[in-house]
């Protein structure tokens, strides 16, 4: 009895409420299996008082509804397409991203909109790869480019190349072609834009073929056994092979991998090749010799001053490593993801055959493994920010819109907050040990908190959550917290975007793109019935 | 450069690889981002050397766009909707129940289809409530099956009526009516199934207004301070009210709801009514005083041996509280939820004015709440039964089923096991403290592992991880897991069935059932333009 009365007074007085241990079964259903046995906390913000009346949420569905169905399928083809890939972007990612932007704007969040959770069609992406019940961003990136799934570790190879086997590689079967290249075939215009290394596992999907994802530049080619004179590195093969080097906009992070140890690039950075050859020097040369206009840019201010009809080809590398997080880096120095977007498309339109461009937020994966919320949440905005500029620049009706995410994290969003809590605060406390527990928590990961001396948990309330900073509990000790298993969303606007429907195999995803555009091998849309 | 020569190694001759810590960034990228820094067991399954090729996954893909391509949009009126729901179906539930099928049967088990991830059209919905940022049964049930958001622990009543509050609950203006009444005001058959109390929050949904989900029978509305003859209880509700009363099929557990406490059931077990009221007998004269042909049945016998032509109303429960978990259940006994939905659909077929049918896989939610997913998982498959029995008793041209979830869960499916690894098994060894870690665990909940009085994390390769009744680890010690905040999947096929597309309001769900199968107040198909 005292479950319940307890109940109204903690709610009314205290906007907090309280479960006690459920009393005998004959008088009261309150089974453990939908106890709140914890104490809320009083939320940041307050919702609407409209969202009490039932006439709101009828409106805003039927708003809905009336919106579906003034919506037409597009079946012309795709002129441009353009892929954006949240690297790690799990769908647990997508509730709480869309929260922190909203508090973030002085709202309660949860009912927040990130760009393209306006797009019309959606699906779901089974990740495995073929040795691997969770994907990494080699093998998935095989899988969503190249549309073949592939083993872990590996990039733009089949099954059939196991981990490090450079031979395998270079067999002509076992390669494995990406869209970005079938597009380059058609005849249209290319671009790769990223937060990371531009050699790192996703961008390297759309243009290398390599046995190991670590092969960013020929010493780690050479440490790993290899000899780099038959197996290329990545950052090679971006700049000397085909795709690679016919690729009009190349912008991201990892200068180190195009230059010798003994030069320093533009910010003292000293590079890792041990070939002594400077790859940017050489993509330089590559298009002066070829007669096109080009432009070699480093920094925010160049890539701004870029003038996208007389620029033919841009090599853009702001950072000797991945670019800096959003939230921590040198606004002036480094572009954001939406600029480096905006200027990837202003380049690319200049092609009347249209083009593909790849684009990719990187790091929304790197704040997770670090258990950091706060830097994946705000990546994951900066990539809503970036969609949303692709989304302005462009037609629907002749361009495809792809968003998904390559693989899924372990991030959780547990407890029974109330609504508009601090989505990086606490949740409530637990029944079993009295101490409170963050709302975001993962699996594994660096942010595991030892336990005290005398056994008993650590007590977070001692941390400032609010640190961007700061690493979320995990349950157990990892140096890096690991990807999870579960499918990821594909996101669609444009020509054929209603294909991407229901559940299927990630390596489906460019299948799509190809047949609304009207490249690769395969069925398109210009040529239905082949 | 141990790094890559290690991974080379292990691979090959000992199906386990390792990184040592990162080597100077000078030669090497295998920055801590993307290590996998863990020991990798060898699988229990094996892939077939097709998935090698290249060309398996090609012709798999363009199967799937052949597939999608031959489809079409239905836009003819729904006689027949299907509404499934899995109570705390999580997106990572997905993902790990068809592993767990697929191992079940022999197979790697990531490739596994479950029967609902076959319908065409999928959605994402969003969860949270008018006061929650994570919802529970209750207000979640008031948006998927009555089309506006509620407040925690409510049911059938706008956000204007708070907890336990009888009095709001009265108000015609805060009541919100169901998909399930709607489509009895359109002269259609109704039923209700679940595997849980059919008093408990998701079924209650359908028929039940209460201002708190825990009062099932008047004992409890009376141990929270109210009057129950003021605020009726939800088994009263469902036996003497509309639409409850007019509900021809109801089959689920919770017999107890319904009897008094000095009655005993079939099984021996006493009710929990203090109102000295019998609500079975009750509906049986309720029905024959209507002149109806009715049936009350308690076994699976009874069950699977109504004749459906002849038997206008059935009431069944099957046990005194939930039914049992079909892992653990008499299987001779209780009847599995696809038998159940069996009957039902064939009792409901003999209106020709067409049905709505609610069926619920309910204890999903349970197995999670007690961090024991293998019986989660098994009652997912146990669910998806269910749903293939549907697609083959209808035809998809008049019948749209919607398959969703209410909310998610703190489920993880973590590391990165080799492909067919035991999704219930390990998933490798930490990094930082060389224990062994599983694939599943929990934000939260009853598997929380104590540290050892040395302070070291809990050994699970101590454990019996192939134990049905295994609790998984968890972050911290809760009575029972919380439910998660992240979006749950809307699964869909048969008439208007596109419409779930995109990221939406869970209070949306049902207004597209009403919408195609001409039933409420809104816009409908029948009637675009209203």
């Amino acid at each position: 009895m005292a479950s319940t009365i307890s109940l109204v007074v903690t709610v009314v007085f205290l906007t907090t409420f309280t479960c006690a241990n459920p009393v005998s079964q004959e008088t009261s259903n309150s089974d453990h299996y939908h106890q709140t046995n914890f104490h809320r906390l009083p939320p940041k913000f307050h919702h609407s008082v409209d969202q009490n009346d039932g006439a709101y949420w009828r409106q805003k569905a039927q708003n809905t509804l009336n919106q579906k169905l003034s919506s037409h399928d597009l079946i012309g083809k795709a002129k441009n397409v353009i892929m954006f890939l949240g690297d790690g972007l799990s769908i647990p990612t997508l509730a709480a991203a869309r929260t922190y932007l909203g508090q973030s704007q002085g709202h309660t969040g949860e009912e927040t909109v990130l760009s393209f959770e306006e797009f019309p069609h959606t699906g779901l992406s089974k990740t495995y790869c073929v040795d691997s019940q969770v994907a990494d961003s080699a093998c998935s990136a095989t899988a969503y480019l190249g549309g073949v799934k592939a083993n872990i570790y590996t990039i733009g190879v089949t099954g059939n190349v196991k981990l490090n086997d450079c031979s395998a590689s270079l067999n002509a079967t076992n390669k494995v072609t990406s869209i970005l290249k079938w597009s380059q075939d058609a005849g249209k215009s290319t671009g790769v834009v990223t937060t990371t290394r531009i050699t790192h596992a996703s961008p390297a999907g759309s243009y290398a073929q390599v046995a190991n994802r670590d092969w960013e530049n020929d010493a780690v080619v050479k440490s790993s056994g290899q000899d780099p004179d038959k197996c290329d590195d990545i950052a090679e093969q971006l700049i000397n092979s085909v795709p690679g080097r016919n690729i009009k906009v190349i912008l991201g992070g990892g200068r180190k991998e195009f230059i010798p140890k003994n030069v320093t690039d533009e910010d003292g950075k000293s590079g890792a090749r041990t070939d002594g050859v400077n790859l940017i020097t050489k993509w330089k040369s590559d298009k002066s010799s070829r007669g096109s206009s080009s432009k070699y840019v480093w920094n925010r201010e160049q890539l701004l001053n870029i003038n996208p009809r007389k620029t033919e080809f841009v090599l853009g590398l702001f950072n000797s490593d991945h670019l800096e997080y959003h939230l921590l880096a040198n606004a002036t120095k480094e572009p954001t993801l939406e600029e480096l977007t905006r200027v990837a498309i202003q380049v690319l339109s200049q092609e009347p055959k249209g083009f593909f461009l790849f684009v990719e937020g990187g790091r929304i994966d790197h704040g997770h493994h670090d258990t950091q919320a706060h830097l994946a949440l705000d990546e994951t905005v900066e990539f809503a920010k970036a969609i949303q500029a692709a989304v302005d620049l462009t037609d629907e009706r002749n361009t495809l819109i792809v968003v998904t995410a390559d693989h899924a994290h372990t991030l959780s969003i547990s407890g029974y907050p109330t609504r508009g809590n601090d989505i990086f605060g606490i949740a409530g406390t637990s029944d079993s040990d009295r101490l409170p527990y963050s709302t975001l928590s993962y699996a594994n990961g660096p942010g595991y908190k030892k336990p005290l001396a005398n056994g008993s948990r650590y007590n977070i309330s001692n941390d400032n959550l609010a640190d961007v900073k700061y690493r979320f509990p995990a349950t157990l000790p990892l140096g890096s917290e690991t990807h999870a298993g579960d499918d990821v969303a594909v996101f669609a606007r444009g020509p054929w975007s209603h294909l991407y429907s229901g559940t299927f195999d990630q390596n489906f995803i460019p299948h799509v793109m190809a047949y609304a555009s009207c490249v690769g091998n395969g069925r398109t849309s210009c040529k239905p019935h082949v």
